[in-house]
């Protein structure tokens, strides 16, 4: 690679620690930024130097904001009797879009991985239980809206049986199942068996 | 996506403009740099906004240089009888990486695409017939190494008729075929055809 000058390298191997980016794919993005206006350039570097800028956790939910706290734990009119799980703000951005439910959020800032190390203290979980005790019987339902992969599965596994010791509180859990569009015939087998597992009485 | 911080929404929208990243790879890419140290966000965020630092396309070549000339054509002991048509630096960068061709290189910095409205005046194609003019009989060889695409078809197809016109100059085209570790049954028919017009006597 040395042929190249040194500023399109250094851009190359900034671009490959991107995840899903590999060296052939930085190349390519780096040539395409070459074209850019330098005004796009400088704007986009800005853009990375600063994407923490004012950025911070909220107090309440731990989603990604720039007010504290964030937008949904401030809104009176949100259903303050369901707390729904998930593992990022992305996840909770994605809830947010289908506009259907309207109650709360406890974001994890990740889930539980024996392999990578990360533990329950690595995770906002001490912080869900001092918010349901201080939410002091308000919140009626707690819903694990993990993702569905082994991570997923053992951190719901474990949020519902230390939910369990807080009676009276219900704890659910996202359906799994075909998704809309899917074809039975490409389902991997996992999924078919909690789809059988999980039928409902059709109305 | 009024629930994100403007800062994130921005480094999104910027990199969603990228080529091959579309809305779900920027958020992804933007969480991710968002757990970066502040030092990798700068540093990133430098290379992008100095990517054309010092970078200048060759006088002679016009391959991207930090030199000019450029470390291959100020090198004496390339052959200078061989001159080798690439599209695009990224292709002079993968040949240089086989060792094997030592001849020089002339970059057009794109291809013919009248769909495009790219033109041959768009190109490097008049400083490549002032170059072989200049360089007075010592290029013996000009050999096409266009992508094999419908523009690169095109290209190839002009060069050859106006290289007509210098003789003795001999235009000779890489080969096309199966490529190595590829597979007849599942090798397109273009490629097929191409692959039996271009056999050789086996030795």
């Amino acid at each position: 690679m040395d042929f190249l000058p040194e500023s399109i390298t250094r851009l190359i191997e900034e671009l490959q620690q991107l995840p899903g980016i590999g060296p052939k794919s930085a190349q390519r993005l780096a040539f395409h930024l070459l074209k850019a206006p330098d005004a796009r350039l400088e704007s986009f570097g800005d853009a990375v130097a600063g994407v923490k800028k004012d950025v911070v956790a909220c107090e309440k939910c731990f989603s990604l904001t720039t007010e504290n706290p964030c937008r949904i734990c401030s809104d009176a009119r949100r259903d303050q009797s369901l707390l729904c799980v998930v593992e990022s703000t992305l996840d909770l951005i994605a809830l947010e879009k289908t506009g259907e439910y309207r109650g709360l959020y406890h974001v994890l800032q990740g889930k539980l991985s024996p392999l990578e190390g990360v533990g329950p203290e690595d995770l906002r979980i001490a912080e869900l239980f001092t918010r349901l005790t201080e939410a002091d019987g308000t919140v009626k339902e707690v819903i694990l809206a993990l993702n569905p992969d082994l991570e997923g599965d053992i951190t719901s596994s474990f949020l519902r049986q230390k939910l369990e010791a807080i009676s009276p509180i219900y704890v659910s859990r996202i359906a799994r199942g075909i998704p809309s569009g899917g074809n039975l015939e490409y389902t991997d087998d996992a999924t078919l068996i909690r789809a059988m597992q999980g039928r409902q009485a059709m109305l």
